[in-house]
């Protein structure tokens, strides 16, 4: 159910259009997804978030694949339907495989449980784990 | 809040000493942490658990920190206390560092920003990211 | 996905036509949206709720805005499609402009984002927000 | 439970000084909560969050204590106890009386009843809430 | 974390009393708990959501048992801790052994497990789920 | 949105025609649902996860249809459309009434909404709820 219909480039402001050609040069394409095209219906959020998706997604001690599987482990646990078609595409795209895929679900799946189960017994957090 | 307390081993039934024993020789360690003591009140459950955990943690085509950070993440979203606890002390056991715990935090909580964003908006899947 | 179809005004019983009623003269409007036609399924929850949210909703301190607002923020943490398009369509009718609705949707996306940094962190209260 | 301790003031670098001292200066206060004296042990997530909470939280067409109470209710549907506490005192500090925050929690409750019903009874979306 | 001290029967004002009056007579006890201690602060709300319970919880077609653990099922899933002490007292204080509770737990743990499952693989619903 | 397409009976291995073939005989019908065709894609999970779910489900001092309801409150809770479609088939299956499904949607709403007010108001525990 879409609250608002995405804007194309060529409806789009200089401002909008701007974060647009910004986010094709630095994937490298020619496509913008869905996602920017609906934030540029207020483009101070379209500018803030590309803005800290390009600083938190690109550099690092973590490789772009791990980061990928991280957003699709939250995008799974909190039900967002686009986030999980976008950034299992992602990751796909950065050269995760049918077997990884089916593991990183299993994972996710289980975390799910026995957060439950700890939640549930309310286990006390052991000593060891704590800082010192 | 501990609605059951933790069984020691010397408590324990032999059921549940041998999910004990079996942690401790697949892990490689004399120490058993709270969350299989308290689901030691259920034995079904212990065994169970335990079972999917070595399978699912264990073997595969993701390295054992990649999955532990799936577990952070999962975690993290759904608020388990003992389960960021316990994760991330797993995480910096298999080699996590300071700056790679910052950055998935980061990822983390901007993951869980864009989900928001993606859902309030109505984002509609684009087409490219349907299966063919 | 839905469980049970609407009950249009005349297939509905006596009693839910009387929260019909209720409702559209409680609005001002001749229309019913599709939320409590699908709750006269059991008639005891389409009076409670309706009871419930007559009261809640309408009298108070807080403008009818803010609390729309605020049933927005909620609904989309909890990721309602239904509860989004029918409270963003209930602030429009009260006055939410455009520029109004973009402030909202960042905030939102914003505090579920510090939400997970704060719980991943384990951040401690500060003592001067603990109630003395 | 804290994973990180809050790094003081003094023990800080030079990079998350400046930080402190923009929420200082900003507020128009003399102290720093413990939510960004964790973060700092990240420098670039604490720089890039107090830039996104100065730009969201500052200006624009909606008052701040309606922004805060968006945050509180976000953070009560999250369950992230030290978001409700410290939202709800900004809340306080911005006007918010004790009955308006009696009223805030009475909406924040409701929704999350009525988000369920929507959800559990799969009620479908009326035209008129859909974009033309 | 208490936003709101619990307020007493000596200090109650005669609308609370009669709540806490009503709540004792209805239970057959001698003792009102915290929730509706802190929950006098707004008496609106007090009776509002002991009118609530009074009817969603005493009468109807589902045995009383049946329903206190669909409310720890929802509690544990939404990590509320109060919600999950109070409740598993009073699945236990209407029968429920310790064998029930760890069968409940499990349970909620693998439907929270194949919940994100069905999610992240995104399950297409069979015809024969969907109403004819 | 379905990530990977179901497959079916005359599609697949071997292996994963076993788990099928149990999964009918165990449920005593000619069918399978969608969510064990689509699990079928990573075979070690289809198998992991149809185990985990006879034990849990099948046995026990609970009954099958409250064990159901459990499942029903959780799915609605975490909004997942196919495991509330595909669960309330199952209890009607078990004999559940329509009069009973508005109760437990009645419930699981209550549920959330004073999950929310403890939360909310930061109720403190208790006494007479913690182990002694």
């Amino acid at each position: 159910m879409a609250l608002q219909t995405p804007i194309e480039y060529d409806q789009a402001s200089p401002v909008v259009r701007a974060v647009y050609d910004d986010i094709m040069a630095t994937r490298k394409t020619d496509w913008v997804n869905n996602f920017w095209k609906v934030l540029a219906h207020h483009p101070e959020t379209l500018q803030r978030i590309w803005s800290n998706v390009k600083q938190v997604m690109s550099n690092g001690t973590l490789d772009p694949l791990t980061k990928e599987l991280i957003y699709v482990a939250v995008s799974i646990t909190n039900n967002c339907g686009y986030c999980i078609a976008s950034h299992t595409a992602g990751a796909k795209a950065k050269g995760m495989t049918d077997e990884q895929l089916g593991e990183v679900l299993a994972v996710i799946g289980l975390a799910n449980e026995t957060n439950r189960l700890a939640i549930g017994y309310g286990v006390p957090i052991d000593e060891r784990y704590l800082p010192s």
